[in-house]
């Protein structure tokens, strides 16, 4: 275990040195966020706060749980390619938004194309070496989804990692939610590590443990990039940022075959993503809106609740539903 | 572990629905807060929040930490005795405050004395069951205190909780530390039940069990209650909150025999104090202050910080704090 604990500490600190170093980099490139002209008018102020500020915790993720990982490196690595293939999407979009100056990047063909490729590889590679059993919250059995596996589980990572996206719409959102959503992974990671080492399956344990030290670097890079990005934010993460967490917690819940799980857990980038499409569908098909705006962080907002409070609210549902999955393993 | 996160969630639950039917009460009842006239400028719109908001995470520790416990009652019995104790003490307070319409409440003298009868009877307690050895952090020896053991362990306990009280000055600041605190202790019991069932000492790990019940209970409540006491803060825990708080988080790590690990996972509520210590001392001494105003966290806030950054930079630190704290055990 302490393993896991001293990257969470080793990327925090990191994250926190970098952020001091990058933030003003970041301002000096005029890297700073065009705001939705479609958002809330309360958050036009935030135009000139700098993004992309996602690397910030990219990088310590990265060079901590390599760092830190022993044995088998086969799991991290593609946990770590995940994230850098969505980052890079997401890196993309967001150079474009500020060379261009516009304030929507990639056009949506090419952010899908890019999608597809990294999400069809990643299952193609669980499918190889895992096989095409997912693990069913509560039921402790297996569904084998067999010849399906592929195309439904790459979506699954695509609907994931956009839901992570458009989560990051409010200053200490989706760090925050994250951060508890990694450190559950990490315990979750970390318990499994520990029944296969039991049961004799030392090559997978070892896998599992060098997962709960990717999720722990997750957490802790995360904790540290939330002191700037907590309201007032002084950083985004931007679409590098936010594609980068979503790629690298799909990918850890889905080698830990558990991607059902992660809908537990990540109920809130669910609930984010599905009223986008709730509300898209009640307007095209009845002309009517559901929510006062989508994603739902904004109809709180627009209901009168303060952003700190919607950030706060989310978190807290993100704990509860993280127990409930630890119920569910 | 079951156990454990089901009274998390249940405490977190009944937290939520008290504060639903506590806070309307609470303003009918004009128990609103009188700001201290001493405190920074931009608090005096506080005035008029409801306080005494403690009892939203009281009940729900209590009820369900003792529906949840099992077995042997000692130790849970212990815990809620001193939060009940101190709470009262707080209680009294708040209630002076209200209807004597002070800032200020109790006499100072009258504060201490309560406490200190309230403390030597804990230490009292765990001095004739558990023994006057405490664990070091770090080193996984135990020191003997012998007949020093009351007296300072006392000393200590009311200090701690002071410093709890203290640390509840900014929206959601003493119950998101606490959070954090709580949920560290909650593992630390869990998995010192397990060692000490493998030794084969039942009795002492049914007490442990419960411990890790209690502090999850502390969790649970105070998350719901942070969904109220978040920045716009609702409503306020009042000292009956805070010494509560304090009297149950400084009992769990006495009846664990680990008061000076509690130094390090609340390490903030440590920070709180010492500020106010060494201001005292500087400008006495000096004529001289060190912070701009103590507790720490106002010198944050005159130094320029918005309060709500100030909350997350001290969450943040303990939960640092509590992994250190992990790996100390």
């Amino acid at each position: 275990m302490d393993k896991i604990i001293i990257s969470v500490i080793l990327s925090f600190v990191l994250a926190l040195a970098l952020g001091v170093v990058i933030i003003p980099m970041l301002k000096r490139l005029k890297l700073g966020q065009n705001i939705r002209d479609d958002g809330p008018k309360s958050h036009f102020t935030k135009a000139g706060t700098p993004t992309m500020g996602g690397i910030i915790f990219i990088i310590p993720i990265i060079l901590v749980s390599l760092a830190m990982a022993g044995g088998t490196y086969d799991y991290i690595l593609v946990a770590v390619l995940s994230t850098l293939g969505f980052s890079a999407i997401g890196f993309i979009d967001d150079f474009i938004k500020i060379y261009l100056r516009r304030s929507l990047g990639l056009r949506a063909y090419q952010k899908i194309i890019g999608q597809i490729i990294v999400s069809v590889l990643l299952a193609f590679y669980v499918y190889r070496t895992a096989g095409s059993g997912v693990h069913i919250p509560f039921f402790n059995k297996e569904w084998n989804l067999g010849v399906f596996y592929i195309p439904l589980i790459s979506l699954g990572i695509i609907y994931m990692v956009n839901s992570v996206n458009l989560t990051d719409g409010l200053d200490g959102l989706a760090s925050g939610v994250s951060v508890i959503v990694a450190m559950t992974m990490s315990v979750i990671a970390f318990f499994s590590s520990y029944a296969l080492q039991d049961d004799g399956f030392t090559y997978m344990a070892n896998n599992y443990q060098n997962l709960a030290i990717f999720s722990g670097a997750i957490t802790g890079a995360c904790l540290g990039f939330l002191r700037f990005n907590v309201h007032p934010a002084k950083v985004f993460m931007g679409d590098t940022g936010s594609m980068a967490l979503g790629g690298g917690i799909t990918a850890v819940m889905v080698l830990m075959r558990m991607p059902i799980l992660l809908l537990i857990l990540g109920g809130i980038y669910v609930a984010e993503s599905m009223s986008v499409i709730l509300q898209v569908i009640s307007f095209k098909s009845r002309g009517k809106r559901i929510f006062r705006m989508s994603p739902i962080h904004h109809h709180f907002e627009l209901g009168g609740m303060p952003e700190t409070r919607v950030v706060a609210m989310f978190m807290i549902v993100t704990a509860i539903l993280c127990l409930i999955g630890l119920l569910a393993v």
